[in-house]
């Protein structure tokens, strides 16, 4: 291409500070250094993880810099020593990578890659240890590695999955993060049997996509277990979000129904609210089931519902699958006999997805129908619209807003 | 066979109060009732699980008694219903047993059967309520559905294991419980891939059978972990029991090298004695495996050494397994991102294995010089000397004691 090896100047939403609206501005993208590649980002779409770090509240701040790490885009050049993907090819960025060489990626079992796990304080390629962005001069810093919110982006070859090029874009961007996660807890860790019952633990993006693994697994019930019940309705709500107030009292004094209703989207068959009983949770679940579900899968991070998650599982063959981020003072505790009664408990990173290897086998899931993606993407903008994007995540509306980058 | 349908008079060891030595008394047995069997036992051995219910430290008294779980014997006679099971067939008795027709039996990942798992505090059948054993028309109660220190006793037909008549009960008697507990939880629970790293938590008779399975399992590296050195010299030591003081001390400081050599009979190829380290011996284990133990496996029932078992496997893959049975107060605690960094923790119940269906296939694994059982038989006394054995195992002597019924 007549730009491999220049320098690309194009438009990138910059986060000047923490919590302050980003800014499109045009920047200058350096050539790919080598093991990297640079990419044309076609969509992209924004995570609660973005949000999380460009919010910056107990975390490092790195300002300025370009957040953005679902995406779907096409290599444009690539540097000194890449073969594994050349331009032209689609491609996923992915927040952590695959080096292919570390006993983590030689593991069968393991995706947690020595050299490129992801690092949310880096700021800069690990090549050279700068930044590939800067507008004149200046660098702007990078973003686990991916930094989507750009037209251009510089990536180590490590965190790019080559995909299938006749899968669409705009679909299959949002499977570089939050849904992969979820669906790769139930499908790669909790592994339900066909005809079993499964409690999933938050309904957020990767909760809905752990129910969407429990579907395509075959499980029979699939129980979501949530404190909000309007996060239950979001997008699949056959009511509309302005309703009046005493509509909204009604719907939630209707709640079971209407949760019921929407949530079969997502393979959902029944609903737990917890503040609906007066009991724990996990004896909720072992009476629904008598003596508790087969697996469950904790989306929320909170660690009172990680020890429910666990508690909940049957005796005998019950697995539990921790895949929120807890906080970094939580305590998981529970009685050790809920382990010597032959349950499991496992955590897991991107759902087990090694990324350059799995994720475009998940792509091709999406390809033969067996996965459905389009039911979570509630909204799209385009690319200069992009705050608004960060305005209905603030408000928790939809579930994935794709970014249109070129319209 | 003549008795059948009678009452069998004969001699059984009787606990006549907590904590008292057993008498051999004369018996009467009577015939089994529907779904029983009653088995000659030719052979028994003296499991921890016996002293910690005749001690009767906190649990129900439940006296008189017979206890005695670990044993062989061969049927007498069967109940109505029993199609299983006829008169001279060879079988293990078994603490926990295996209905076949509920919901843990129907199961292919539990072994903890609903209607015949273990229950400690019944000293009856689970038939009729009563017990077979009597003196002057007294009951005495039964242990664990087994009660083999009596040279017949009575049983439901889920808790014998028929196997090959070929095996030397003398020998195969003692995988009807501890031994088969330990191989299991590390063959069929931890699975530890050819060539990994193995530690072993609590170097009794269970974590020595642990120990046992990781050999067998092709582990390279087994790291024995205890806080006592002499349990691991225990039957192995080329130094006799009876040393002197003197050449006690200077043993006990040759600790690693002795160990080490007397360690190698049960597979163990490195000791850590977490006395000997000034720092957590999660730490001291990763140093040793460039991160942490592929799998580990605790024995020992303390909630220090659970936790640190399962700290101490590696990020990625690691899998921690539970045996030991903790304090009915203890409370399991660890920072949750121990799991999210993808590290399993499964608890374990008789090694996992069916009792009926499994147990013929350990003492096939015996048969073909895979599994070594000798080296656990480290004593053996005739039945009217059966205190001796309690004897030993109260000053932490031998590893396994068996009782020979006829001489």
């Amino acid at each position: 291409m007549e730009t491999a090896g220049k320098v690309i100047k194009c438009k990138a939403a910059v986060a000047w500070e923490a919590g302050k609206p980003l800014s499109i501005e045009e920047v200058e993208v350096a050539p790919p250094q080598a093991m990297e590649v640079r990419v044309k980002i076609l969509y992209t779409s924004l995570c609660h993880t973005d949000v999380y770090f460009w919010e910056a509240k107990g975390q490092t701040p790195v300002f300025p810099r370009i957040f953005g790490h679902e995406a779907g885009g096409i290599i444009e050049s690539v540097g000194e020593g890449v073969t594994d993907v050349a331009p032209g090819d689609h491609v996923l960025p992915v927040f952590t990578g695959e080096c292919k060489e570390c006993p983590h990626c030689k593991s069968a079992e393991s995706n947690m890659c020595d050299l490129l796990r992801i690092n949310t304080d880096r700021g800069v390629m690990i090549g050279d240890g700068k930044s590939r962005f800067s507008i004149n001069g200046k660098p702007i810093y990078h973003f686990v590695g991916t930094s989507t919110f750009s037209e251009y982006t510089v990536m180590h070859v490590g965190c790019v999955a080559k995909i299938n090029p006749e899968a669409p874009l705009d679909k299959v961007c949002i499977l570089s993060c939050g849904i992969s996660t979820g669906l790769g807890a139930t499908i790669n860790v909790a592994k339900p049997p066909k005809g079993s019952t499964v409690a999933i633990f938050g309904l957020g993006a990767v909760g809905l996509a752990a129910a969407e693994g429990a579907r395509i697994a075959g499980a029979s019930r699939i129980i979501g277990v949530d404190l909000n019940p309007s996060r239950f309705e979001e997008g699949q709500n056959p009511f509309d979000q302005s309703m009046s107030f005493y509509f909204l009292v009604l719907v939630r004094r209707m709640t079971h129904l209407c949760l019921h209703f929407s949530a079969r989207k997502f393979g959902c068959t029944e609903f737990v609210n917890p503040k609906d009983h007066n009991k724990p949770v996990q004896q909720v679940l072992a009476e629904m089931t008598n003596g508790g579900v087969d697996r469950s899968v904790e989306c929320t991070g909170n660690i009172n519902a990680m020890i429910q998650a666990f508690e909940c599982v049957h005796d005998g063959w019950g697995v539990a699958v921790l895949v929120g981020v807890p906080h970094k003072d939580a305590e998981f505790k529970t009685h050790p006999m809920n382990f010597l009664n032959e349950r499991t408990l496992k955590g897991t990173f991107f759902g087990n997805y090694k990324p350059r290897t799995d994720l475009p086998n998940v792509v091709e899931l999406y390809m033969k129908k067996e996965l459905e993606v389009e039911k979570f993407i509630t909204h799209s903008v385009p690319f200069a619209e992009i705050n608004k994007a960060f305005d209905l995540m603030a408000k928790g509306e939809g579930i994935r807003c794709i970014i249109r980058m070129e319209n």
